[in-house]
């Protein structure tokens, strides 16, 4: 079972990473290839094969060549990835964010153990897009997910790092696909919430799961705006000791409050539960609860209806993000930008005068 | 006072809209210019001097002017609009949402003869970016608003059309420009909520309120996903009649659930209150509570906060609406958008693989 917690492209792996022959052409300066060509080397169709074979050691390279930003390696990861499509798709995807401090690694650890001990092969994930963490996860410390990330039916990774929000997402919906077509049958996105990560994992995965805790007096801390709307599943660990109580009282509350937003569009009613993942109660109960959900989603369609929402979603995400790069970026537009703001900001030219301004200027030049 | 239900293109001010000779010079053929042209004119300085004059006729034709989508009236109303900058601003800005049957007409009736009974100048536009409501909006309908539409401070316009959301939008806040340059010192912003308008109005306005009324039961019916945390202030109507104790009950509720939302930005605690539009009562108490609003946002600064940022997210929302426009429009993607949604449907290729492709296409053609 492969763990990283290091920058990929500092890891052993990567300075081992058998690449295919078709690497050599490409046009990028790069000290380690000499050294990759010197090893023995993987090509597409060993990837895949192996991947098929649910070797997990190819995986993770497998997983760290979708990670690599080097050209020669997006082209054979792409490569790997089409292949693998056909045979991706059979898991189910559940989404968990939560505040630092709800207990996430231990909860994760929790559930994850419930899982495998059943038979399942599980898959965790990270998205986190801030550079620092992507160096010091909270994945990335061994000593807060001590079984399950030795355990052999158990693949964890921290999250990529990209430069984007944008990146990183695209980097962890590609390994999703690896992850499947190697046999895993569960697949966890996990994030801590840092800018728009929720609404990434929301869009990536089947259920999406809110892990809270009781906090002082009757109020839930810490949920951002708009989080509350997108769980289908909301539970609040730490039920546990003196704290047993106001949990149940937060459960209730917050289930009450539930019940003024609107319908979902599934038409699945989102549940609150309790749970502890220090004394293991209430996580068999909440696997259920996410079972529920599959069967009831399959029952009514939505479930491969979100799937295919989801698929055509991250297309014009994808292609709305590089518009959007290729204008801000350029040398027309990125020296007046600042200028064109601050005349809006005085009230000297309106919104969209400014706006026009810009794309004039861009289009002109392009 | 302008009062206006036609189409902008048929109305009688349209056929006599009298525009600056610099139209003359603009390509466009249109059997109104030379009806027009034999007509006196109005220069932009003379559009400007009567605004700034609370000229009420000018103030329609200046609107109509924004609305037009002729080329030469688009400059010539650009003009206008960055000449009236500096006098604009000065109002209090309150957006209304509430799903049809909720009585907005009669609220915004019974609201703004109370403004306009105590020497406020209320100016009331609208968005509604579906075609067939353009031309028969309720502000459209006379009937509903009786004493508002013939009150001498009072400026009522149904929503523009423009074909697309940002472009009812952008006119839309052009014209609460004029109208501010005009004197008005409230602005009202109402919408039916189709599709986003609801976003687009609280993103044009200082304080956004929700109309509901109370449903069957104990639920809030209809508040679609999002909304409700937009809001600050929420007030149930028809609280008359047989439905007083259901219309108190819900308030409490919903006031309770508000309790389990994240903080507003501003730090202000949103408001339920009930009103009657029919019988007058409750409408007084909701007007102090914008008021209060007002004080407590420009003593902690928020209010200019707020302001600042919505002028810049109409500029960037404008650049991102028209790069896609240029982008999904063109003769190289669009014949390609259908087959490669569909390839991805079919899992033939990734979301990413997709997107690159249309756009590696349509950077090569531009």
């Amino acid at each position: 079972m492969h763990y990283q917690h290091e920058h990929p492209e500092n890891s052993p792996e990567f300075k081992g990473l058998n690449v295919s022959k078709g690497v050599t052409s490409a046009p990028v300066v790069n000290p380690y290839f000499k050294f990759q060509r010197r090893r023995s080397q993987y090509s597409v169709n060993q990837f895949v094969d192996g991947l098929l074979a649910h070797d997990i050691s190819i995986l993770g390279q497998a997983v760290t060549l979708v990670e690599s930003s080097l050209p020669g390696h997006r082209e054979i990861a792409q490569q790997v990835i089409e292949k693998c499509l056909p045979y991706a798709g059979k898991s189910f995807r559940l989404g968990i964010t939560g505040v630092p401090g709800a207990g996430k690694s231990t909860f994760i650890e929790a559930l994850g153990m419930h899982l495998v001990r059943n038979d399942k092969r599980l898959a965790v994930l990270a998205i986190d897009p801030s550079s620092e963490r992507s160096k010091g996860s909270i994945l990335g410390d061994k000593t807060r997910m001590e079984q399950l990330s030795v355990h052999p039916h158990a693949f964890i990774r921290p999250s990529p790092s990209a430069g984007s929000l944008g990146g990183v997402a695209r980097k962890t919906r590609e390994t999703i696909i690896l992850c499947e077509a190697a046999g895993f049958d569960t697949i966890f996105v996990e994030t801590v919430g840092v800018g728009q990560s929720e609404t990434a994992v929301h869009s990536m995965v089947d259920f999406f799961l809110l892990l809270q805790i009781a906090g002082a007096g009757d109020e839930l801390q810490g949920i951002k705006r708009g989080i509350m709307e997108m769980a289908d599943g909301i539970v609040i660990n730490k039920c546990d000791g003196s704290n047993v109580e106001k949990a149940k009282v937060a459960r209730q509350q917050l289930q009450n409050a539930l019940h003024f937003f609107p319908k979902t569009e599934s038409g699945w009613i989102p549940e609150v539960l309790t749970c502890s993942s220090v004394e293991n109660t209430g996580i068999a109960d909440l696997w259920k609860t996410t079972e529920n959900y599959a069967e009831f989603a399959k029952n009514n369609n939505y479930f491969e209806l979100r799937r295919h929402s989801q698929a055509k979603y991250w297309m014009y995400e994808s292609i709305n993000e590089q518009l959007k790069n290729h204008f801000y970026r350029s040398d027309i537009v990125a020296p007046l930008l600042e200028e064109k703001e601050n005349q809006v900001l005085k009230s000297e030219i309106t919104s969209f005068a400014a706006a026009k301004q810009l794309l004039d200027a861009y289009f002109k030049g392009v």
